[in-house]
């Protein structure tokens, strides 16, 4: 089997290791070879550090997608264009294309299901989302007879980092970004990051194989965690929960939500035991009850694992002379964030005085908002509130912000986040 | 595509349903139309709750495999035999087979997964181990090109739920086994499960698929939970530790280790976090780093939604003509409990007066077993005293306690566990 690669940064020069290290244990066990044959980049000055000949190396990628020699193309340099022109191009030709490319697929995965199943070959992604761990592959084969009704993941190792410190260490917020800058697990620009962009793509892939259904990143609502402060993680450990940013798929009827939003999870949750720069996905099904893969994100060895797994899936199938498409999808219909039906974290800075809480209480209970349980730090002048709620609706949630806004003892409202549970 | 049911207990019961209630989404999603159209039983007279005819039902299990209108089998019989006959007949008669029947696989896995080759179709068996949990899959698939160094699982729900039950509320084994009884995860003779042998034949079904080579059940060391004191949960509380039935098999040059035992786990440690009837499968390798996956190991519907993810997999690649198979594998060399290197758990039982720690230490030190730490608790004249070593060779540590058992100062030797770290 003779692959194509475009892109030879840290996951592919590190696929390219790993197929010439097991080269004899894959073939051993399914019959196939595997030889990188061919290696698109677009500077061939670089050393790569792969155990492969200068010769493979080219400039040219539309070659190597053309090419009658290559028998299955891995994409593994990101970004919209030319990625999508080339994977096109390679599916067009009848090549299996196996792809890391999650910016791509949150935008384009549709068109590209579809065009691979027209072909008739293999479109697979499983290092697109949560690296190194299973999660595509379940999806669409292991829960392909299950009702999923939630998809829950801590998809961005970087934000877990950085939450992670700030729980455990009482590291700020800006101290630990600071850190996860120095490590290498946040840009410079940490945006797309810290501001959920990156889980928003994932989650959108992942909804789309867990409802099949087309779900799109702008169908995403986000929220980032730059706001969440140490009274926040304080308070939350208070009260038995951590904070995560968590990417949300959910089944609303014939409607599906998607959201990415700091969130307060039950320290007895499975995903609240997912630390560092770890990633997990939970899936809820009617059937199946709860599971949960659990691994590293990203990083370039484990991804590359990802993909090794899916270059031999796609070759065993080409060999035997078929895809396994995931075929046509229907857009979906996408639920607002105004109809989400959740717990929710509320902190209130207050004047400490008699009658204050039976005011706010007041506000709460107009908009059909039920306390579940509170919290008061300080005393004197100004005093915290931190407010647990029952299930309630977002819009009556914002509507009761918006009234506690305009109480004349609330000085504030701080943070409000969505908890699970409830 | 028509489903030839072998048993009809509650996975039969449940994926009967299932297959009933998600048809319409399965066709969409697949172009797949499943219909339960022949269900052997051994009783016509039970009432099984399921949507389906009368005509369906039949006591004889062999029409069920050769009825050429049958497109797909599933065995959900459990035993050795007449399951084993059966699946041969099916699989010869060029029908796919799914399988939950883990005492099967267990011992005559390799012969079957020859046979499923040999006849070009699927024999595919997520159900059998870890219930709902994707394990087969992701180390059939997903791990294909993985240096597998290591798979530890929670695969036996009713010894977690006893473990959890003495960790949690201080309960004795007896008392926690009785629970798990009352509660139906155990049986009136409970041996299968808390002296090793449902993980056992578990384990032997994952190293075999991890590593691609056959190891069977008779070649798992194990050792139960029968043993375990709240005594020691308490001490290896105090450690950092708890204290949980892992089922483990790793690589160790050319040959395969594979064995059963109450494990210390440190509690920052994710297979920690796995508690109840919980089920989890923690792979390592040397790209993928580590990866947990986590659901429910037993139940109908969680095992009946693994069945029908695996029905949807046979049958699609039937249609599409061919099986994905495990091929032929080479028998394993097993490489003896006493060349295990690990840490060990040790409570000994001694004299509390001057120069009994020094004698104790000669022994560990004339073994080369190395202490990292001790802790002794009652004082007078008689105390316990806890140790974990670093990593030492299983033969030295056997040596060690029989040197041990041999001072006059030590009263006995308590339990000896083996522990994960070091």
């Amino acid at each position: 089997m003779r692959v194509g690669l475009l892109g030879c940064g840290n996951v592919g020069a590190a696929l390219a290791v790993l197929v010439d290290e097991q080269r004899d244990v894959v073939a051993r066990r399914t019959g196939l070879s595997f030889e990188v044959a061919s290696v698109a980049v677009r500077d061939l000055s670089v050393d790569r550090g792969v155990p492969l000949p200068a010769e493979v190396f080219t400039t040219d990628a539309a070659a190597v997608v053309s090419d009658p020699d290559i028998d299955v193309v891995v994409e593994v340099m990101g970004g919209i264009e030319p990625a999508r022109t080339l994977i096109v191009a390679a599916l067009g030709n009848g090549k299996p294309v196996v792809t890391a490319n999650k910016e791509l697929l949150a935008v384009h995965g549709a068109e590209l299901y579809s065009i691979a199943e027209s072909a008739g070959v293999d479109l697979l992604f499983e290092a697109a989302v949560a690296g190194a761990i299973p999660i595509m592959r379940p999806l669409r084969e292991s829960f392909a007879g299950e009702p999923v009704t939630r998809v829950m993941g801590i998809v961005n190792g970087t934000t877990n980092f950085i939450l992670t410190k700030m729980s455990g260490e009482g590291a700020s917020y800006d101290d630990a970004l600071a850190e996860a800058q120095g490590l290498g697990y946040a840009e410079a620009d940490p945006t797309a990051d810290v501001e959920g962009h990156d889980a928003g793509a994932k989650i959108a892939i992942i909804a789309t194989l867990a409802f099949g259904t087309e779900v799109v990143a702008d169908d995403v609502y986000l929220e980032g965690i730059s706001g969440v402060t140490t009274d926040d993680i304080e308070a939350a450990a208070h009260l038995g929960y951590c904070i995560k940013l968590l990417a949300v798929a959910d089944r609303r009827g014939d409607e599906i939500g998607v959201r990415v939003h700091p969130t307060l999870v039950p320290n007895d949750h499975p995903l609240a035991a997912v630390n560092d720069s770890f990633n997990a996905v939970f899936v809820e099904g009617d059937a199946v009850g709860e599971v949960m893969l659990y691994g590293r994100g990203a990083g370039g060895r484990p991804t590359a694992s990802a993909v090794f797994g899916d270059l031999i899936d796609a070759a065993g199938n080409s060999a035997r002379g078929h895809g396994a498409p995931i075929g046509s999808l229907e857009r979906a219909r996408i639920s607002p964030i105004d109809d989400l039906e959740t717990a929710y974290y509320l902190a209130l800075d207050v004047d400490d005085e008699p009658g204050v809480l039976a005011g706010v209480a007041a506000v709460f209970g107009a908009h059909r908002v039920s306390i579940r349980s509170m919290e008061q730090a300080g005393q004197g002048g100004e005093a915290r509130i931190t407010f647990i709620t029952h299930r309630a609706r977002e819009r009556d949630m914002q509507a009761t912000l918006d009234d506690l806004g305009g109480l004349d003892a609330v000085r504030s409202v701080g943070s409000v986040l969505r908890a699970l549970g409830g």
